[in-house]
Protein backbone atom coordinates (compact mmCIF):
# COMPACT_ATOMS: atom_id res chain seq x y z
CA UNK A 1 0.00 0.00 0.00
CA UNK A 2 1.48 3.40 -0.55
CA UNK A 3 2.42 5.48 1.96
CA UNK A 4 -0.42 8.12 1.21
CA UNK A 5 -3.71 5.55 0.97
CA UNK A 6 -3.82 5.21 4.80
CA UNK A 7 -3.92 9.14 5.20
CA UNK A 8 -5.85 9.56 2.72
CA UNK A 9 -8.22 6.98 4.53
CA UNK A 10 -8.13 8.98 7.85
CA UNK A 11 -8.69 11.67 5.88
CA UNK A 12 -12.15 10.47 5.08
CA UNK A 13 -12.72 9.42 8.56
CA UNK A 14 -12.36 13.02 9.40
CA UNK A 15 -14.46 14.23 6.68
CA UNK A 16 -17.64 11.77 8.11
CA UNK A 17 -16.71 13.00 11.75
CA UNK A 18 -17.27 17.04 10.71
CA UNK A 19 -20.99 15.74 9.29
CA UNK A 20 -21.81 14.42 12.32
CA UNK A 21 -20.83 17.79 14.02
CA UNK A 22 -17.88 16.09 15.76
CA UNK A 23 -14.37 17.64 15.78
CA UNK A 24 -12.64 16.63 12.23
CA UNK A 25 -10.16 13.94 12.95
CA UNK A 26 -9.67 10.48 11.90
CA UNK A 27 -7.52 7.86 12.97
CA UNK A 28 -6.72 4.60 10.73
CA UNK A 29 -4.37 1.35 12.23
CA UNK A 30 -2.31 -0.04 9.65
CA UNK A 31 0.32 -3.64 10.03
CA UNK A 32 3.45 -4.24 9.28
CA UNK A 33 2.12 -5.35 5.69
CA UNK A 34 0.12 -2.13 5.36
CA UNK A 35 -3.18 -3.81 5.50
CA UNK A 36 -5.70 -1.55 7.43
CA UNK A 37 -6.80 -2.90 11.13
CA UNK A 38 -9.14 -0.37 12.16
CA UNK A 39 -10.50 3.10 11.24
CA UNK A 40 -11.93 5.62 13.48
CA UNK A 41 -13.34 9.22 13.33
CA UNK A 42 -13.79 11.36 16.33
CA UNK A 43 -17.25 10.43 18.42
CA UNK A 44 -17.00 12.75 21.47
CA UNK A 45 -20.07 14.49 21.10
CA UNK A 46 -22.36 11.22 20.23
CA UNK A 47 -20.68 9.28 22.82
CA UNK A 48 -20.60 11.96 25.45
CA UNK A 49 -17.23 10.72 26.25
CA UNK A 50 -14.44 13.20 26.05
CA UNK A 51 -11.81 10.25 25.60
CA UNK A 52 -13.60 9.32 22.60
CA UNK A 53 -10.74 10.69 19.90
CA UNK A 54 -10.46 9.02 17.04
CA UNK A 55 -6.83 7.51 17.77
CA UNK A 56 -8.26 6.03 21.19
CA UNK A 57 -10.82 4.39 19.06
CA UNK A 58 -8.87 2.83 16.62
CA UNK A 59 -6.22 1.69 18.83
CA UNK A 60 -8.40 -0.06 20.69
CA UNK A 61 -10.14 -1.75 17.66
CA UNK A 62 -6.99 -2.97 16.67
CA UNK A 63 -6.20 -4.93 19.44
CA UNK A 64 -9.58 -6.33 19.44
CA UNK A 65 -9.50 -7.16 16.30
CA UNK A 66 -6.48 -8.75 16.59
CA UNK A 67 -7.85 -10.16 20.36
CA UNK A 68 -4.15 -9.05 22.03
CA UNK A 69 -2.87 -6.21 23.57
CA UNK A 70 0.33 -5.10 21.79
CA UNK A 71 -0.01 -3.30 18.38
CA UNK A 72 4.20 -3.58 17.54
CA UNK A 73 4.28 -3.90 14.14
CA UNK A 74 1.55 -1.32 13.32
CA UNK A 75 1.25 2.51 12.53
CA UNK A 76 -1.30 4.68 13.59
CA UNK A 77 -2.19 7.38 11.02
CA UNK A 78 -4.13 10.51 11.96
CA UNK A 79 -4.96 13.47 10.71
CA UNK A 80 -3.91 16.09 13.66
CA UNK A 81 -1.21 15.86 15.99
CA UNK A 82 -1.98 13.47 18.96
CA UNK A 83 -3.05 14.84 22.36
CA UNK A 84 -1.35 13.65 25.58
CA UNK A 85 -3.67 11.44 26.27
CA UNK A 86 -3.50 9.74 22.98
CA UNK A 87 0.17 9.56 22.48
CA UNK A 88 -0.17 8.16 25.99
CA UNK A 89 -2.27 5.22 24.23
CA UNK A 90 0.21 4.71 21.51
CA UNK A 91 3.00 4.47 23.65
CA UNK A 92 0.94 1.72 25.85
CA UNK A 93 -0.35 -0.13 22.78
CA UNK A 94 3.37 0.07 21.48
CA UNK A 95 2.51 0.93 17.69
CA UNK A 96 6.30 0.81 15.80
CA UNK A 97 5.19 4.43 14.37
CA UNK A 98 2.72 7.26 14.78
CA UNK A 99 2.43 9.34 11.17
CA UNK A 100 0.31 12.54 11.55
CA UNK A 101 -0.91 15.03 9.66
CA UNK A 102 -1.28 18.75 11.01
CA UNK A 103 0.88 20.22 14.04
CA UNK A 104 -1.68 21.47 16.96
CA UNK A 105 0.26 24.00 19.01
CA UNK A 106 -2.70 24.24 21.55
CA UNK A 107 -3.36 20.78 22.10
CA UNK A 108 -0.55 18.32 20.71
CA UNK A 109 1.11 16.47 23.22
CA UNK A 110 3.93 15.00 20.75
CA UNK A 111 5.85 17.77 19.16
CA UNK A 112 3.94 20.97 21.51
CA UNK A 113 2.53 21.16 25.49
CA UNK A 114 3.56 17.87 27.62
CA UNK A 115 5.86 16.09 24.58
CA UNK A 116 5.05 12.90 26.78
CA UNK A 117 6.72 10.57 24.36
CA UNK A 118 10.19 12.36 24.70
CA UNK A 119 9.54 12.57 28.57
CA UNK A 120 12.47 10.11 30.14
CA UNK A 121 9.72 8.30 31.83
CA UNK A 122 7.97 7.18 28.70
CA UNK A 123 9.20 3.21 28.45
CA UNK A 124 7.84 2.66 24.56
CA UNK A 125 8.62 5.46 22.06
CA UNK A 126 7.18 5.16 18.57
CA UNK A 127 9.04 6.44 15.51
CA UNK A 128 6.87 10.29 14.96
CA UNK A 129 6.17 11.22 11.36
CA UNK A 130 4.81 14.80 11.41
CA UNK A 131 2.84 16.79 8.64
CA UNK A 132 1.83 14.54 6.19
CA UNK A 133 -1.29 16.10 4.30
CA UNK A 134 -0.93 18.72 6.72
CA UNK A 135 -2.48 21.84 4.76
CA UNK A 136 -5.54 19.87 3.95
CA UNK A 137 -6.16 17.90 7.27
CA UNK A 138 -5.42 22.01 8.79
CA UNK A 139 -7.79 23.68 6.57
CA UNK A 140 -10.65 21.21 7.07
CA UNK A 141 -10.32 21.48 11.29
CA UNK A 142 -10.11 25.14 10.14
CA UNK A 143 -13.42 25.30 8.19
CA UNK A 144 -15.21 23.58 10.73
CA UNK A 145 -14.02 25.69 13.64
CA UNK A 146 -14.78 29.00 11.43
CA UNK A 147 -17.90 27.47 10.66
CA UNK A 148 -19.49 26.77 13.94
CA UNK A 149 -17.98 28.42 16.25
CA UNK A 150 -16.03 31.24 14.92
CA UNK A 151 -12.99 30.28 16.70
CA UNK A 152 -9.29 29.55 15.55
CA UNK A 153 -8.27 26.64 17.94
CA UNK A 154 -8.02 22.93 16.82
CA UNK A 155 -7.76 20.69 20.24
CA UNK A 156 -10.02 18.13 20.47
CA UNK A 157 -8.38 15.36 18.35
CA UNK B 1 -20.09 10.82 52.67
CA UNK B 2 -16.41 10.93 55.12
CA UNK B 3 -12.93 12.07 52.68
CA UNK B 4 -11.37 8.52 53.23
CA UNK B 5 -14.93 6.35 51.83
CA UNK B 6 -14.52 7.12 48.18
CA UNK B 7 -10.16 5.76 48.23
CA UNK B 8 -11.46 2.94 50.40
CA UNK B 9 -14.01 1.61 47.73
CA UNK B 10 -10.95 2.32 45.09
CA UNK B 11 -9.15 0.23 47.24
CA UNK B 12 -11.52 -2.80 47.20
CA UNK B 13 -11.77 -2.49 42.83
CA UNK B 14 -8.16 -2.39 43.13
CA UNK B 15 -7.88 -5.43 45.25
CA UNK B 16 -10.44 -7.06 42.70
CA UNK B 17 -8.29 -5.93 40.01
CA UNK B 18 -5.21 -7.97 41.64
CA UNK B 19 -7.01 -11.01 42.19
CA UNK B 20 -7.80 -10.82 38.62
CA UNK B 21 -3.93 -10.71 37.83
CA UNK B 22 -4.76 -6.99 37.12
CA UNK B 23 -2.06 -4.23 38.15
CA UNK B 24 -4.08 -3.42 41.11
CA UNK B 25 -5.09 0.05 40.63
CA UNK B 26 -8.64 1.02 41.42
CA UNK B 27 -11.07 4.55 40.63
CA UNK B 28 -14.18 6.11 41.68
CA UNK B 29 -15.95 9.16 40.55
CA UNK B 30 -17.87 11.15 43.06
CA UNK B 31 -20.32 14.00 42.77
CA UNK B 32 -20.14 17.05 44.43
CA UNK B 33 -22.51 14.86 47.20
CA UNK B 34 -19.98 12.51 47.98
CA UNK B 35 -22.30 10.02 45.56
CA UNK B 36 -20.69 7.19 43.82
CA UNK B 37 -21.18 7.73 40.34
CA UNK B 38 -19.15 4.73 39.09
CA UNK B 39 -16.21 2.50 40.24
CA UNK B 40 -13.30 0.61 37.95
CA UNK B 41 -10.51 -1.77 38.39
CA UNK B 42 -7.92 -2.15 36.15
CA UNK B 43 -9.17 -4.09 33.37
CA UNK B 44 -6.08 -4.40 30.19
CA UNK B 45 -5.27 -8.00 30.42
CA UNK B 46 -9.17 -8.92 30.44
CA UNK B 47 -9.82 -6.62 27.68
CA UNK B 48 -6.68 -6.81 25.81
CA UNK B 49 -6.99 -3.01 25.61
CA UNK B 50 -3.45 -1.00 27.30
CA UNK B 51 -5.65 2.19 27.75
CA UNK B 52 -8.07 0.03 29.99
CA UNK B 53 -6.99 1.62 32.96
CA UNK B 54 -9.28 2.12 36.33
CA UNK B 55 -9.52 6.04 35.84
CA UNK B 56 -10.38 5.44 31.89
CA UNK B 57 -13.33 3.31 32.66
CA UNK B 58 -14.31 4.88 35.72
CA UNK B 59 -14.43 8.60 34.17
CA UNK B 60 -16.20 7.22 31.07
CA UNK B 61 -18.39 5.29 33.45
CA UNK B 62 -19.33 8.59 35.07
CA UNK B 63 -20.42 10.22 32.55
CA UNK B 64 -22.00 7.86 30.53
CA UNK B 65 -24.66 7.11 33.93
CA UNK B 66 -25.19 10.77 33.30
CA UNK B 67 -25.57 11.16 29.77
CA UNK B 68 -23.25 14.33 29.25
CA UNK B 69 -19.58 14.59 28.52
CA UNK B 70 -18.58 16.58 31.48
CA UNK B 71 -17.98 15.91 35.00
CA UNK B 72 -17.00 19.77 36.39
CA UNK B 73 -18.28 19.25 40.06
CA UNK B 74 -16.65 15.87 40.60
CA UNK B 75 -13.57 13.62 42.43
CA UNK B 76 -12.06 10.79 40.68
CA UNK B 77 -10.24 9.22 43.30
CA UNK B 78 -7.87 6.81 42.91
CA UNK B 79 -5.45 4.61 44.39
CA UNK B 80 -2.01 5.07 41.88
CA UNK B 81 -0.85 8.60 40.55
CA UNK B 82 -2.46 8.72 37.06
CA UNK B 83 -0.34 8.27 34.23
CA UNK B 84 -0.08 10.79 31.43
CA UNK B 85 -3.35 9.59 29.57
CA UNK B 86 -5.28 9.41 32.49
CA UNK B 87 -4.22 12.76 33.58
CA UNK B 88 -5.69 14.00 30.67
CA UNK B 89 -8.59 12.17 30.03
CA UNK B 90 -9.49 13.86 34.03
CA UNK B 91 -8.65 16.94 32.42
CA UNK B 92 -10.94 16.52 29.10
CA UNK B 93 -13.53 15.34 31.33
CA UNK B 94 -13.16 18.70 33.20
CA UNK B 95 -13.20 17.17 36.47
CA UNK B 96 -13.03 18.79 39.43
CA UNK B 97 -10.37 16.84 41.30
CA UNK B 98 -8.24 14.33 41.34
CA UNK B 99 -7.30 12.39 44.49
CA UNK B 100 -4.87 9.43 44.41
CA UNK B 101 -2.92 7.32 46.56
CA UNK B 102 0.59 6.54 46.18
CA UNK B 103 2.98 8.35 43.74
CA UNK B 104 4.41 6.88 40.92
CA UNK B 105 7.82 8.25 39.93
CA UNK B 106 8.43 5.75 36.91
CA UNK B 107 5.02 5.95 35.14
CA UNK B 108 3.08 8.66 36.68
CA UNK B 109 2.38 11.68 34.74
CA UNK B 110 0.84 14.13 37.44
CA UNK B 111 3.69 15.07 39.77
CA UNK B 112 6.16 13.26 37.53
CA UNK B 113 7.16 12.82 34.18
CA UNK B 114 5.19 14.69 31.53
CA UNK B 115 3.10 16.54 33.91
CA UNK B 116 0.38 17.07 31.77
CA UNK B 117 -1.83 19.08 34.05
CA UNK B 118 1.37 21.55 34.55
CA UNK B 119 1.58 22.27 31.06
CA UNK B 120 0.93 25.48 30.01
CA UNK B 121 -1.69 23.81 27.05
CA UNK B 122 -3.84 22.32 29.39
CA UNK B 123 -6.54 23.95 29.15
CA UNK B 124 -8.52 22.56 32.40
CA UNK B 125 -6.38 21.21 35.65
CA UNK B 126 -8.25 19.74 38.33
CA UNK B 127 -7.16 20.43 42.06
CA UNK B 128 -4.63 17.79 42.77
CA UNK B 129 -4.06 16.04 45.97
CA UNK B 130 -1.42 13.28 46.58
CA UNK B 131 -0.68 10.99 49.22
CA UNK B 132 -4.19 9.82 50.50
CA UNK B 133 -3.92 6.08 51.78
CA UNK B 134 -0.52 5.96 50.23
CA UNK B 135 1.28 3.33 51.82
CA UNK B 136 -1.55 0.89 51.94
CA UNK B 137 -1.89 1.37 48.17
CA UNK B 138 2.04 1.28 47.46
CA UNK B 139 2.08 -1.70 49.10
CA UNK B 140 -0.69 -3.75 47.34
CA UNK B 141 1.12 -2.84 44.38
CA UNK B 142 4.79 -3.92 45.33
CA UNK B 143 3.37 -7.35 46.76
CA UNK B 144 1.86 -7.61 43.41
CA UNK B 145 4.64 -7.28 41.41
CA UNK B 146 6.80 -8.76 44.15
CA UNK B 147 5.14 -12.58 43.10
CA UNK B 148 4.28 -12.22 40.09
CA UNK B 149 7.69 -10.57 37.74
CA UNK B 150 10.23 -10.19 41.00
CA UNK B 151 10.19 -6.90 40.34
CA UNK B 152 9.82 -3.57 41.97
CA UNK B 153 8.05 -1.07 39.16
CA UNK B 154 4.38 -0.06 39.47
CA UNK B 155 3.47 1.59 35.86
CA UNK B 156 0.48 0.29 34.29
CA UNK B 157 -2.06 2.22 36.76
Amino acid sequence: MAEGAPMALAMEEARAAAAREEVPVGAVVTDARGAVLSRAGNEVEARHDPSAHAEMLALRAAAAARGRKWLEDCTLWVTLEPCPMCAQAASFFRVRRVVFGAYDPKGGGVEHGARVLSAPSCHHAPEVVGGVRESESAALLREFFLARRGGTGVSGG
